[in-house]
């Protein structure tokens, strides 16, 4: 699968820089910086799910047609603007163990001695990249979807979830400057930009797509979407336990990233919930969170989370939330008028298992 | 046509509001800002043009569809990240005589004491709701090429509009971090910059769309085209002269703006050309450009450039680019097996002298 989601973008990218390469030769370095971020890693899970969601609405063993395997594709064009843009508002300065889009440029101007201020331009340049994924995205999947004659409800969930992705992001950004006083309200915030932000981007709404693009029964699509979800939820729940306690090895992260970015995490809302009785311990939380720890201090504020009740509570909630993923599955099963082929069930149920017990 | 457009933004608005409302009521905020972004003002030109491509290739007096005006109004979201994501690139302060997206949302994370750095919030959430409009554009695009049965050739002239415009400015960052050393080659690049990044997105382009969307002949949209690019470039042209000349209380803009910011206009490629017979005056001028000059130096550097050939050379050209896109729409004309209603054509003539004899 991955395969041919790549070999859908190496052609479409392969157009692009030629029309970029029309209007001016020198932009082709810009636009095989973009290839090669697309290129140098990533699950692909999006392009995974909506796949899914077209299998599992599609009886026989088809080979997925040519317009669903360009909307998968365009997903990871979305991906490419959202990690890039994240990467400004975070100041992150890595991505996937390489340096980030807008730290290359930034490298790359220092280092030829342009005119003007290095940072500044890398950002300027990592912006306009991201607008054009963003741009050329929309471009795939409508590609995709003209070669399936423009199904309506595929394109309603397409821009449901551009919506919701950026919406997501703008109310994390919320959430973090303007935080919540109390700790269940901080906890409850945390899992609305973790419902828009990842489960409905990463995992219900890519479903959505692809079980529309099939033409699957709206009962189908809910169910689908039900798993989504939940999944997602559960996927991101896994990713706020791997920004703290993850190997930087294995997750191309550095340690502690979630702590030094000061992420507002379901976990650590409830770090804090339950460091209430520890009024000394929660201010050391408080006031450590989101300023440029060292190696000692991310130790030692790692150590805090985890002798909190707040891992053992996340392991569950991610258990419990996979469990109404599975369930969601299983009751369409159980139904039997509806439609998720034997295949397609046991992808999701792979797929399940993969995105929420994952180490990286 | 102007109150059409702003009537479908109205209503198309209103639905992204809503479902951003019920992702999270407090991002209403940031949707109400882009709406009042969006009627702070603004010429409406671009779907002014594409309305005038719709008409040229119409006959009768048949009022302008629904689907055509959603098109159109596309254009003004599409503009709206344009600038939101251009004033983040220069660090304007100001657009249209108000504080820049950024600036506002800077100002109201300091004024409220939210945590985190203010101007980096205001730079994030800008952002994001520029990345916003940029996708809504598409949906509302979409919505109305739906209605109109999705025609290809207007598809294809959006996506070739996109791509141009953002590697138009591209290429001015790379210009002016990177720039020529000799006055002909910075004249020749200044010259590509306002080819895509205006004059194929303001005029060439949305010409193109509106005349695809009313089926006009090959010949037609040729042109249309060609009357575009050249009526683009001369609006362009008079951009930079009031850049530097410009009453700031008509234009809006600082005085001096073009000058401080260093932008690499025409005008300033050829003002440099005009001085190399005089080195003291070249540094003073190379010296300046792209500094926070204060207002006796932008005077000394605005009458130095005024002093120079550039200006006239500059108004010359307007005249003739002004004169070969009138000669566009009357070859058309004569040779009468093509479409340009009298209407239409008395409407572009007047659209011509606007956009490159206007003072604002």
């Amino acid at each position: 699968m991955s395969a041919a989601v790549e070999s859908v973008l190496t052609a479409e990218l392969a157009v692009r820089r030629a029309e970029v390469a029309a209007i001016d030769p020198r932009l082709t370095d810009d636009v095989d910086r973009l290839i090669r971020y697309l290129f140098a890693g990533g699950k692909r899970l999006r392009p995974r799910f909506l796949c899914a969601g077209w299998q599992a609405a599609t009886v026989g063993t088809t080979a997925v047609p040519a317009g669903v395997m360009k909307a998968a594709a365009a997903l990871e064009l979305i991906q490419a603007c959202a990690l890039i843009h994240d990467d400004i508002i975070d100041r992150s300065d890595t991505r996937r163990g390489s340096p980030s889009v807008h730290r290359l440029v930034h490298k790359l101007h220092a280092d030829r001695g342009w005119f003007g201020d290095p940072a500044h331009f890398g950002l300027s340049t990592a912006l306009l990249l991201g607008d054009l994924a963003l741009a050329w995205a929309d471009d795939l999947f409508a590609t995709g979807l003209a070669e399936l004659g423009w199904p309506v409800e595929a394109l309603a969930a397409w821009r449901a979830m551009r919506t919701e992705v950026l919406a997501g992001q703008l109310l994390d950004l919320r959430i973090t400057a303007d935080q919540a006083v109390d700790t269940d309200g901080a906890a409850a915030d945390a899992m609305v930009v973790n419902r828009y932000k990842t489960a409905a981007y990463t995992v219900e709404r890519p479903l959505h797509i692809g079980a529309a693009l099939a033409g699957a029964p709206s009962a189908t699509i809910a169910a689908l979407r039900r798993y989504g979800t939940a999944i997602g939820l559960a996927f991101q729940l896994r990713d706020d336990l791997l920004g703290v306690f993850g190997n930087p090895a294995v997750t191309g992260k550095p340690t502690g990233d979630d702590l030094i970015e000061g992420k507002r995490t379901v976990l650590l809302a409830m770090a804090r919930s339950a460091l209430t009785g520890s009024p000394a311990l929660l201010a050391e939380l408080d006031e450590g969170v989101g300023t440029a720890l060292g190696p000692a201090q991310v130790d030692r504020l790692t150590r805090l989370v985890a002798q909190t009740s707040a891992p053992d509570a996340i392991e569950a909630r991610i258990a419990e939330l996979l469990r109404t993923g599975l369930d969601a599955l299983a009751a369409v099963d159980a139904a039997g008028d509806q439609l998720i082929t034997a295949t397609a069930g046991a992808d999701l149920r792979g797929l399940a298992f993969a995105a929420t017990t994952r180490v990286r």
